[in-house]
């Protein structure tokens, strides 16, 4: 076997057990019965530590050395897969086996002591898991090793090559131009009725249309499904093996239809990866800021826009004729669209949004450099929300343990969420300017044009390009917030009618 | 970490592997998208093979000679877990990991062969596959070694310490004394009308009806689960984790109930292994045969028996009161005893059966003792369904490649479902004469006495004992035909009302 092949071999054992790790975790999170948790925990935790175990092997260091040594072409994927495995290589060999079985112990432990603390209201009891959680991450920061700040050895796993002044800067510019569009807002009042939120629909029709649209947008049951799960989240175990999940509340069908959208753009996203690099390390998304982009396009960008319900509304009001009595596509539009500052992040709408996300940054920078305690996160936590968006949580349950993410170990992970909304409206920018028949689709429900273009420009390069190389290559320009400002400025000027002065920060 | 300790840490890693590939084979029959078939073929066997791997290590066999220097006390889990563990890494180190994988890889064609060959009724596109089968068994038993008959190799990794020859010499007791019941039977006629077996029961309530039934025989949703798949099997991936599958046919109701029940005797099986042998070679079922004496006590001796439908009548006829308007209890319970020879062995009753089974057991004998060619199996399958049941199948989808297990390299496995049935019974006999609690029990719906027995015997014990010594301990002598004949003529003499002089061999 020649030296390639070997390391493709090896790669493809590693990325099958990263599959049954995969596995393992959406059966926890969908089908699993209760009794099974504490050894299913065990498990995840031993297969996710022979990936490592396995990956880590010092023959992958011989076969790397070997191909390095008479590089690869640039631009070919055999120079791809050397360059990214080498990375991974060097970033997992920092840390010892012993480190990852620490660590997946441990999370599996605050993970259920966060269940019971937000369940009870009792961040106390979870303090001492969330502690164990940051020094998990400064011991990783110092293993893996950092030029500038500790947060750079977090935010590089999610968001490769990303820093955290330059997320500092941008977010300070997406904070400054969209405070007085919020304030404007504010003062605006309601744009319309939003009695229809919170009227009954039927959750097995909801859950039929949306797959119905999630099958327009491309995600088809061929190589997909969707289950139920307390927290929406789309996994695989290959590229034809998509699998995303969602939650319905009858009286909140917002939640499950945009839920279904969002997860359907991370999962064709990964369908969209190049078939001649599965098993490999660079088949998957090149960063959660780029997933994230996706799922924000499927969701917000088209999902809440204007000409998604125009085209849908009368399929909608067919599946659901007494919820939607009296409602027509504009009043609905402008519904799916209310700004209203609130608590909680999974709730947000596209305005407040990137605020819970500064939030959350900022506060882990502060932890992590020794400003703040974890014990002092709790207040920390809603003097933010009251500064930005002008609420205090009643409860820690609906403030500082409102995420799943610190309980899993997720510390650098959040700024992520707000690089993609950034980027999803810079490359649907992209993508329209480039390509005339994509926006006339959006208006029929023909999502052809844009797929193909997000396939050739985003999909199929999996990890072979960089966050930046893909932006720049995509766009013309690395990633700024000024698209998403402008975004919002014209879509909310118009659906709350607001005097173009309001808008200057 | 002392050696015992270290032992039961590298089993806990290989259990957790074995775990991981159960749930990726779980999944592939339940929920996976058709178009990810391919990848997990192989994603199953890397794990597998990975497993194997890990249980092969050197270290296992250093540390079992530790342990078997100075040797734990008889009857302790010290003991059976070196005892048990010996024989497995004895077995499995004289399999090479290739040989492990080759298998692997050859069984995920031949299973898409065969359901493609099924399909078409096409035996000639399988048969090589088929050759590979046998060929890979025959390897397999020179591999591991026997005494007497490659067979016996085969047959002692479903059932340890059982021989071909010992086989033989029962099923030629249980098809004489079998055989003059069924002609009296066939002769005599119809029992009742049987049209209520394929009148319209609705599938969702059968699902209800068949979940309930099983709740009241111990299977609880806390530790369970029951989902659909073309073939209905039962796996796990802890005792508290119980995967269990059906089908439904709205014409056909006893398929669904009695195979949940089926499939609820293996669950329950592997739910009442001790919790201290979790995660050690030790938890699990004895054998195949003694699995197959649960779900056949839970599916005929208890679900096909007169006291179960008198019990569950009134209730059954609640929740299908259109299906059964006409029928009484004594009716239904002679038509879902109908025995009529057939060609589908699943679809058999408890007196035809285990002719289906000597009949295979017959074929793998003779194309292992190359007395017969697998391209000759189609004619040699026909003829000995006229010889024993007076059937001929119209094509090969109904007669030799009606099953599975062939497609998926078990060889040597069918005998153990005929064990099974034997040892149903024996199991039985002994319960209700140690507990005087046990019959009243089951003639009013309660379970609990008989469970108690079975887990205190049998499912406690996972492989601590050898079948034999589990058979001997509980029902005080060896596995005989005897019980299940004497069984089978008090049933079905009663039910065709048969003269007693038509009984004799």
């Amino acid at each position: 076997m020649d030296t390639l092949e070997e390391l493709k071999t090896l790669l493809g054992q590693v990325s099958d057990l990263e599959a049954a790790a995969a596995l393992l975790s959406w059966d926890q999170e969908t089908h699993m019965p209760p009794a099974a948790a504490s050894v299913r925990g065990l498990q995840v935790a031993t297969v996710a530590s022979l990936a490592h175990e396995r990956f880590t092997t010092p023959r992958i260091e011989e076969l790397l050395c070997g191909l390095e040594a008479q590089p690869a072409e640039s631009g070919t994927v055999e120079e791809a897969l050397v360059r990214v495995t080498r990375r991974d290589y060097d970033r997992a060999t920092k840390i010892p086996t012993e480190f990852v079985e620490e660590k997946a112990r441990a999370e599996n432990e605050a993970h259920h002591a966060w269940l019971a603390a937000r369940k009870n209201d009792d961040f106390r009891s979870f303090e001492p898991h969330l502690e164990k959680m940051f020094d998990l991450a400064r011991r990783y920061a110092d293993l893996v090793g950092f030029d500038d700040h500790p947060y750079d050895a977090l935010l590089d796993d999610y968001e490769p090559g990303a820093r955290a002044a330059e997320v500092k800067r941008i977010f300070a510019g997406l904070r400054d131009e969209t405070l007085p569009l919020l304030q404007a807002i504010v003062a605006a009042g309601d744009a319309t009725d939003y009695g229809v939120l919170t009227r009954e629909f039927d959750v097995d029709r909801q859950r039929r249309f949306a797959l119905e649209v999630a099958e327009d947008l491309g995600l088809k049951g061929e190589f997909s499904r969707l289950d139920i799960s307390a927290h929406p989240f789309q996994t695989n175990f290959s590229r034809n093996d998509i699998r995303i999940t969602t939650r319905f509340d009858a009286h909140y069908f917002p939640m499950s239809l945009f839920g279904t959208w969002h997860e359907t753009g991370h999962g064709m996203y990964e369908h969209g990866v190049a078939a001649e690099l599965a098993r490999t390390p660079l088949s998957r998304g090149a960063s959660l800021g780029v997933h994230e982009s996706q799922s924000r396009m499927f969701e917000n960008l088209i999902g809440r826009s204007r000409p998604f319900w125009q085209h849908y509304f009368p399929h909608f009001q067919a599946v659901f004729p007494e919820a939607l009595e009296g409602i027509d596509a504009e009043m609905l539009y402008k519904a799916v669209n209310r700004v209203q500052p609130s608590l909680i992040r999974v709730e947000a709408d596209e305005v407040t949004y990137n605020f819970h996300i500064m939030l959350r940054f900022e506060l882990e920078l502060a932890v992590l450099e020794g400003t703040l305690n974890v014990s002092e996160l709790p207040e920390a936590w809603n003097a933010k929300m009251e500064q930005y968006l002008g609420v205090t949580p009643r409860s820690n349950a609906e403030g500082v343990l409102q995420d799943i993410h610190w309980s899993a170990g997720l510390i650098g992970y959040f700024p992520t969420y707000s690089l993609g909304n950034l980027l999803s409206v810079q490359l649907l920018e992209a993508a329209k300017a480039q390509d005339s028949a994509i926006e006339p689709g959006l208006r029929s429900g023909q999502y052809g044009p844009l797929l193909a273009w997000l396939q050739h420009h985003v999909h199929r390069h999996g990890r072979t390009l960089t966050p930046r190389e893909l932006t720049e290559r995509a766009t013309g320009r690395s990633l700024s917030a000024e698209p998403y400002v402008r975004y919002l400025r014209e879509k909310y000027q118009d659906i709350y009618a607001l005097p173009q002065t309001a808008l200057q920060p």
